[in-house]
């Protein structure tokens, strides 16, 4: 009955029931499942459930379960398997599966080879449609798309592309070579995985072949990993940006220690370099005292800055991930954030100058609120929005451009560098427009 | 020669190079593309581009691309266009394009229904595999995909699903019945566009059936499309969370007045917000003034509170888009970063009372830090961090909860709530720690 309850789901929703169940009744409800489902659920499964349901296999279940996966999986598995549970996958896997993941498991950790799956089907320029369908009837069941199909020398080298709809408008006795399409789009093994899923959005491709240095065919990747590669890049995007470092479990299934591990190297370096706007304060500490109606702006000017920065930055790192601009294009996007920020930031400073007079002085009856003051605080607005939306939208550019991530130049970054800088062209104004603090 | 150069390319790469050509040759190129090819390359076309082709095109032309376009691009180019072209192109559609593109433009902006075809191949229950492969045949060359096939009852109720791949696996005579998957799952043309692209990734689907309400199939999404809305959203995602309205275009072809609309309704709601911090700044204004060594650590406690907050809510905002939390996690979502930003709250409090001493007392000789303002400087951090974490990650899941977007909870309206709050936790300790400020 329950067994009824699980076959209709797809492999996903039974993984997640199975991960409810718990540790007691998970193997009992994976053992319920057919051969094939099972091997499906088994891949959508978190990796210590993984783990514990190989920790509890005979050896005759691993092999079965090692027989139904595509290698891609197979790989994903192993990298995060301990040791002694890898020796005994690698054990019972056939001798061509043991060579293909070890094979796999040397490309470099975002590289297309790590994602490409290296079952496939090809076919031959002088095989007939007819030819081709058999190859298909006899090998397909095995492979994870028959969807699009390649054509290879009998040195593996990639001369067309076709799609199985090709093949089905075609005549039975039409050649391969007369209806492929011979211009193949291809990424070799050492491609950041990406610039891969990128490519496959930007074509609308359902597969993406990947080819060696030699131009050998290797393997594909298929759309349902560029889409997880997506997403997995996504979150890296969002983490780095948020001053995190990049973590690969869901946020509920991340330790405590873990999380507090991503989260305080970021935490400590900004904390610490706030020593230098701690500096600048203390440098003008007798100016401030002087006039301590400036401080009360303190935390408006900063915070200002830091979204002014952050707007052009985000939009930047945004941009340089769709690959709408890149380095070269710096000067015409600085020109662009020049002549943004000059209109935000007189917007913004005239609000500002018409809020401290009405409130700040009429309303809340602050004399301290001069006219002075005011030009003062609003001038600085002004030059603090352009200063940040300059340097928040170069600071990614900059970054890319050496081979750093640029997600890294969001928010927590460029509010530092910015807070600084606010409070220098806030005194430098002060000192220069409110004659009291002319002689200190 | 021009032409050789452009067939073997990509239609995005053809778009890439004729929108370089500019307006003068691109009307040109553009006619040296083959119809078929020449309406993908159309629809890759910034809009201004394609609306400006069409008002070179002869009535001819613009039929021949109207015909080869698939129902959903043609959907997608006429919300672009301005109401004298969208006149003309209906007028030149087929009468049954026509119905199909004024129902599909019904659909709220969001919904599967503004983004799915309803060109998709369907079979019936009782059809064997040779029928099945006639209708292939027959129509399979004009739809956007065959790979999937969809079984419906005269009423075009959902019956199941299969792929082209099981249909050629099966003998020739097997009734569909036989070999469908009659477990389909489906969206509705309302659900919204960025769940029904989530579903596609969580189950590795080259397309999703859209019903109606009453289960009959109206349309599909393809998994080319899911992409695209991925990206569009991801998009919207980084836009929210750095305090700018979404904008549909690319970074570098908005206008300067568009940025600035986009981006300056949140600075203004963040910069007049401020006015708080700047109320809590004058109302301890004498304390202020009596230990000034404190104002110098302002900047530092905002930034790390800010910090601390933006890690959690961009946490929780990417585990909700990733449907890893929901607002029933809260307890347990509070509990962990409770725990989380007591360790990160303590680690950084310890490394900056020992660099206050070491740096700013002994390096700097800066008498007035004394041990007690450590102490009160330290307990804030600690205090800050704690709040910044609890009110980061519970502010998205609230957002989620009033149907408001999480993205907006990020760092700019964390930042904002925290700045004020750690004013007041700072002087409330300063107060409690410092004997001379006591009585004030
Ligand atoms: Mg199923
Ligand atoms: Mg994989
Ligand atoms: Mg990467
Ligand atoms: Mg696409
Ligand atoms: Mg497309
Ligand atoms: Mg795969
Ligand atoms: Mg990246
Ligand atoms: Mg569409
Ligand atoms: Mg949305
Ligand atoms: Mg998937
Ligand atoms: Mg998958
Ligand atoms: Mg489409
Ligand atoms: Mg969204």
């Amino acid at each position: 009955a329950v067994r009824d309850l699980l076959l209709p789901l797809e492999p996903p929703d039974i993984a997640m029931l199975l991960e409810e169940a718990g540790e007691e009744f998970m193997p009992l409800l994976y053992r319920l499942l057919p051969k094939e489902l099972a091997a499906e659920v088994f891949v959508e499964l978190e990796s210590d459930s993984q783990e514990m349901l190989i920790n509890g296999f005979s050896n005759t279940e691993l092999k079965e379960v090692l027989d139904e996966l595509y290698l891609d999986d197979a790989v994903d598995i192993v990298e995060e398997m301990p040791a002694s549970v890898v020796i005994r996958i690698l054990d019972k896997a056939t001798p061509e599966m043991r060579k293909s993941i070890n094979e796999m498991l040397q490309y470099p950790e975002d590289s297309a080879g790590s994602i490409m799956n290296v079952e496939y089907l090809s076919l031959k320029k002088d095989m007939t449609v007819a030819d081709a369908f058999k190859r298909i009837r006899r090998i397909g069941g095995e492979l994870e798309t028959i969807n699009i199909l390649y054509v290879t020398d009998p040195t593996r080298h990639l001369q067309g592309v076709l799609s199985v709809r090709d093949l089905l408008l075609a005549d039975e006795d039409d050649r391969i070579e007369e209806i492929m399409d011979p211009n193949v789009v291809s990424v070799t093994t050492l491609d950041d995985k990406e610039d891969v899923a990128q490519a496959m959005s930007k074509y609308d491709y359902l597969a993406m072949p990947v080819v060696d240095q030699e131009n050998r065919l290797i393997g594909i990747v298929t759309v349902d990993d560029a889409m997880d590669v997506m997403e997995e890049e996504t979150t890296e995007d969002f983490e780095k940006m948020a001053a995190m470092l990049p973590s690969d479990k869901p946020y509920l299934k991340t330790s405590i220690y873990s999380t507090w591990k991503a989260r305080i190297p970021w935490l400590m370096v900004l904390m610490l370099s706030a020593t230098f706007t701690g500096l600048i304060l203390n440098h003008y500490e007798s100016k401030l005292a002087a006039c301590l109606v400036l401080n009360a702006y303190i935390p408006m000017l900063s915070g200002t800055g830091g979204n002014s920065g952050t707007q052009a930055s985000v939009a930047v790192i945004r941009a340089l991930s769709l690959d709408e601009v890149d380095f070269s294009d710096l000067l015409q996007v600085l020109w662009k954030e020049l002549r943004v920020s000059f209109l935000c930031g007189v917007c913004l400073a005239s609000a500002n100058f018409v809020k401290m007079l009405l409130v700040d002085r009429m309303l809340l009856g602050n004399d301290a609120v001069t006219i002075t003051v005011c030009t003062v605080v609003c001038l600085t607005i002004l030059f603090v929005v352009i200063f940040a939306k300059c340097v928040g939208c170069a600071l990614p550019l900059l970054a890319e451009k050496v081979g750093l991530d640029p997600a890294v130049m969001a928010s927590p970054f460029i509010s530092t560098i910015v807070d600084a800088t606010s409070l220098l062209i806030y005194f430098a104004l002060a000192s220069a427009f409110i004659p009291a603090l002319h002689t200190m």
